[in-house]
């Protein structure tokens, strides 16, 4: 079963190892030092057996708090680069957004599920993780 | 190719094995006993070889057919729970709909096809089958 | 500004001034005994000055909140036929939604501001009140 | 006739003149010092007559252009807050945003067409302007 | 109330008046001589009374069949140009489109309703008439 | 990695190997002489590793700029069936569009990574290749 969710953000591409120059080619408008922003949609996909006495595969009401708690909480209307603990030292792409918020929710969910994770920085930019 | 459907249905969930508390704890406003309703939006998914004679993997008018007559025509402006037989005694969750749809439809399309079911409840919540 | 919420409800049309058969030649298929649902969309629109203080004309928020509360948890997931006051001897049409929430609205809002309610009933039918 | 664009924007919703207690009272998780972030969905809407040696109000590709070189060129991927001289001393909430958009429009397009601004915030907030 | 509707065209545009040079520098790629297409989408607004027998201001049904018979089975799968005779001597631009649908509704419409029709070229492009 | 992009054509489905009558009953609406046409959205999926340099699977702005290069300045405001080589000999259905698609892009892009291609032809009807 999925869950959409939203949350909105600013953010900024850049790699400190690189010259000014350097960023600007690879990364162009994303790395201006001010930031930009977007609103993401976030798709969690969880698969795994239907509970014959719920006929849920999932509570979405329960996948929908713990997206809440644990992701949207710390994403939502913040600066990812800024005030996000794990984009401290980690570029906050769309691909590795996903895969940040694939870690956090893989620790809080049974591996009798499969997780994945889609999320879309814009409406026709987005990505998948795991692929 | 893949072929989106709609169809407009009340339904309640509801295991009558279990008591009203818990019934109301577990599937909580959707236990409303007078029903509540939604819009599903059905995507019919099938896989195979393209045609060499007609380009097509399936005819997209025959397969919107199979679908109205053997689930729009059943599921549309109804109760799942009073007018459908499958539900008679199933729990009409996202997955339980997904699976007898699913089932409906396997019997209807040669087994050279490929079949998958994804049903939107709400914009939010949705499911696939099989996974 | 806009604001745009969601709820889904069940119901069913129905005149008990007519016999059967006008009911069911008049609201065909939405007239099943049983009932049947959708995930209604609702817009709210108030239009009024901008508050130089904030850059708002309302606090979303606020309207938000207010929309929650007055409408939103009393029909969503509810049978508007059967559980909701207002349609106990009226015809829950998408019209007749719409007016009603204009007119729960209109008593909570200042009348500095006009308000204006865009009910979808499915992605394809929907009204406009006032017009 | 409408014109649909897009850009993406770092924002700050704060008031100068009142202490720190009341910006986050009054604007919420919108006052986060570090900003956060929107992709603006933007409809210019130009009312005219039609030209009969053409079919057009106005030329599309003449309209987009002009919102391309006035508007996301200079809004895109910037923090509307820092990088844009118009909200240098205003608040750039939607209805600011909305308004700065149409007087710059307003100057660019002959008053022989009203102009009409629809801002979407997200897909749930957003304002027109003029009402 | 409002009523959603759908179909795919081809068509050109061209003003037989122009020599080549000047169809191709006003019209663009719109001017390729082998047509190209769109899937328009089709907005149709009635405005008048709430009829108090049935809670409908028009029935979606009858409404949706008028648009069925009237436009639908003449425009869809069509090429404007070539297979519509309003269009044998009227640039199809989207503005022409909607005013010779608005005509064509307008007559099979009582005048107790205010008509108005919004036409989507495209996502992104698209027109009202009567403004 | 998915990106969206959009193309508007017109087309027609024919197997000329086949008399009038057969391609009338094969294809029904979609064998006018005369063409009819689309708004196509096109999602073109890449699947690779994340180069931890950019955080990126592969660059956003360089898979639009091949798209735009070797699809869209090709297909965009098109007749397929008249102006595109490929579909001189084949019959432009949309599984056959997204698999010449898949091929020229497929010869673009390196085979570190799995490409996959979803052609829209209406929001309902729509293809994958490969499977």
């Amino acid at each position: 079963m999925l869950r959409k969710e939203h949350f909105n953000a600013a953010h900024r591409l850049h790699n400190p190892e690189w010259n000014a120059e350097d960023n600007a080619r690879i990364f162009g408008k994303c790395n201006n030092p001010n930031f930009h922003g977007h609103n993401y949609d976030l798709i969690v996909r969880l698969s795994g057996e239907v509970d014959p006495k719920t006929g849920y595969v999932f509570d979405m009401k329960i996948l929908s708090d713990l997206i809440k708690e644990n992701v949207l909480d710390r994403f939502d209307h913040k600066n990812l680069n800024l005030d996000v603990e794990e984009f401290k030292e980690l570029n906050p792409s769309a691909e590795n957004i996903a895969i940040v918020i694939y870690d956090i929710l893989r620790e809080k969910i049974s591996h009798d599920y499969d997780l994945k994770i889609t999320l879309f920085e814009t409406e026709r930019n987005y990505v998948e993780y795991p692929i």
